[in-house]
């Protein structure tokens, strides 16, 4: 079970990071779910529910009465306390009990994935603790939450291959699909339809996944598929992922619409488009465990810039999982909007989007998005990389 | 347009509330999402991003560049700017325009759908605004944004009226299908059925929505179906809700499966429903703007216990609007897991739940749950009440 298994590993962060408890404190998270809820219980819980890993092993859930029943058929926590009027009471008694040094809380001002405390909790919590005296035990749990989100386990990893297939298989059915004359609303929706066919759900917002981008008048990235026409001699591009189990893919890929009587794309966009894959091929062979994240982000930009293209205006990659946004550390240039994230060190078991893009004159963009998991020395894609552009 | 209405309701809550500027601050709003971006914008925001109100009347959002299309797009805003850095030199110039002597924050102890700014992201909200002098300005926006919530205008209303006549006219159909014999779990994948087949989603999580509980064994609320039997001479309960273009429903009805050779409810099964709708019009009859949700609590509360029987182990109702728990105000005990909720004052256009519930002894839990909206002077009904117990 999933639930066990990282529970499992995140006793080992608590060690590994010398932090003595970890506290995950929620309400009604049905309406916002602290992203490590599923890791720590599927169900929603109502009322203020603490969810207590200490580094001794021991694992505490104290909900709501309501809710006590689910959490004792989970099977998972050793100790499960249910309560009718408030929550204080007992949680003074078991870290009373426990007396941890730190207590790690789910904040982070780098990170979405590790922020799933909303400061009106924090403010709620800290006077539980100032009731006992131990509010200044609190700190930031980033750093254990964000490993343990970024190292996948076999299990996990073996769900995201499966998405990944699935995207592959229906790129392919896309590219039989495809004729000039075509709205990128008609492609889309016939993406839309072979997700659906497969019993699958797009991996973000079904507003833009999957995102269409048609010749060099396209509204580039997270917009929306418009009326705008394929057209013989543009290049079309598209980015999409699929959800499997609840772990996702995120992959673009590049086409081009060929002119009559063309056979192969012409020089202006085959080179766009080798550059791009050299790219991609440049950023993956930097990346490794340890290695600082914004240097493979150059790795691929200063390539691209070399060979006398633009520079993509953001990040090479990010860490999917869950969702398609997954993660702390991110392959992105020193820029403000990414904080912290694109100075975490690369850890084993992270799994990374590359995708670059440049623009080719008058065609359109080119761009691919491949995945790729960091392993002991190196990164290994999660399945067959884009070699060869479509030709339609 | 929905958001165009209720960004004009935040103008008048802004000045009603004596505040200068309600400031909406979001990152990755796909992972977790602030509550309030329903009414600000329906597409999900990757980058920082701040939605800004002013008291004047004017409208302002910043976002990350690959987003402003969509923004631009929305037509709601009078001003969009679009980012590709960082958001801290847009935000600066935009609030040193208006110089706003309050700033309100969503952030609140007592209500989860005000408290939509994550703690982290509070911290880094805090430093771009003491980079200009303006962190001491910031408030809770909690009366502000519960307010807008909890005013159901005209257009919310109607959804919701139709939430609730899909939920009855799928009860009845209901109370067609039922027959001793079948399992919580029979009953449960009907209903799912027929929810799906009028091309709806249900109202919460599809683990206990429907919830159908059985019997004098029943596992309790906020449990999901299990494998029951429905027996001759039990009491037989359900709780389900739908959700209508965003807005959703929540009702429970009661049942009793007769034995053979009875025709109508055995008198302890009948004083038990009998119980449970009086003290549903004795709340109704409590409730109107001004008063204090405790109290409407307590009518009903008392109202049971006067009859002998054990008081409920939650609150007498919330308020439901784009979730089946929406809002801050709720009618509710004095215990400490209701906070605030219940001593904030109820308003017109609130939207209720009133759903007591009595356990008669060997049969099971009498529950009938109804939607009342707060009127001028009184509450009325969102759709016609259960009068008679349901016999199967």
């Amino acid at each position: 079970m999933l639930i066990k298994e990282k529970l499992g590993q995140a006793v080992e962060l608590l060690n590994e990071h010398g932090l003595d408890c970890w506290l995950t404190f929620v309400r009604e998270s049905g309406i916002m779910r602290d992203p490590m809820m599923d890791f720590l219980c599927e169900a929603n819980m109502t009322w203020h529910s603490a969810f207590i890993v200490f580094a001794s092993g021991e694992t505490h859930a104290i909900v709501g009465n309501l809710e006590k029943n689910t959490l004792d058929e989970m099977a998972v926590y050793q100790r499960v306390t249910g309560y009718t009027e408030g929550i204080a009471k007992h949680l003074h008694e078991v870290l009373r009990e426990h007396d941890p040094k730190t207590i790690a809380v789910n904040w982070s001002e780098n990170s979405e994935v590790c922020d799933g405390l909303t400061h009106g909790m924090y403010l709620v919590l800290k006077k539980h603790l100032a009731g006992m005296g131990f509010d200044d035990r609190m700190v930031s749990s980033e750093k254990l939450v964000s490993s343990l989100r970024a190292r996948k386990t076999a299990a996990e990893l073996e769900r995201m291959k499966r998405a990944v297939r699935h995207t592959l298989d229906i790129y392919d059915e896309i590219a039989a699909f495809i004729r000039p004359g075509m709205t990128e609303k008609d492609i889309a929706a016939f993406t839309t339809a072979r997700i659906q066919e497969r019993g699958l759900a797009p991996a973000w917002d079904p507003d833009h996944c999957p995102a269409v981008f048609t010749g060099p008048d396209n509204k580039g990235p997270h917009y929306h598929p418009t009326d705008l026409v394929a057209e013989r001699g543009h290049i079309l591009n598209m980015d999409f992922g699929v959800k499997v189990d609840d772990y996702v893919s995120d992959m673009q890929r590049t086409f081009y619409l060929l002119e009559e009587g063309e056979t192969k794309a012409p020089d202006d966009v085959q080179r766009g488009f080798d550059t791009i894959i050299e790219s991609i091929e440049c950023a993956r062979q930097a990346l490794k465990p340890g290695v600082v994240p914004h240097e493979v982000d150059a790795a691929a930009r200063d390539y691209i810039v070399s060979k006398g293209y633009g520079e993509f205006p953001h990040g090479l990659g990010h860490q999917v999982g869950r969702f398609a946004h997954d993660g702390n550390a991110l392959l992105g240039p020193t820029w403000e909007k990414y904080a912290g994230k694109v100075y975490q060190p690369v850890e084993e078991g992270m799994v990374f989007t590359i995708e670059p893009r440049l623009r080719v004159p008058g065609r359109g963009d080119a761009t691919v998005e491949e995945m790729v998991v960091v392993t002991q020395d190196g990164a290994e894609f999660l399945g067959p990389p884009q070699k060869e552009i479509f030709l339609v």
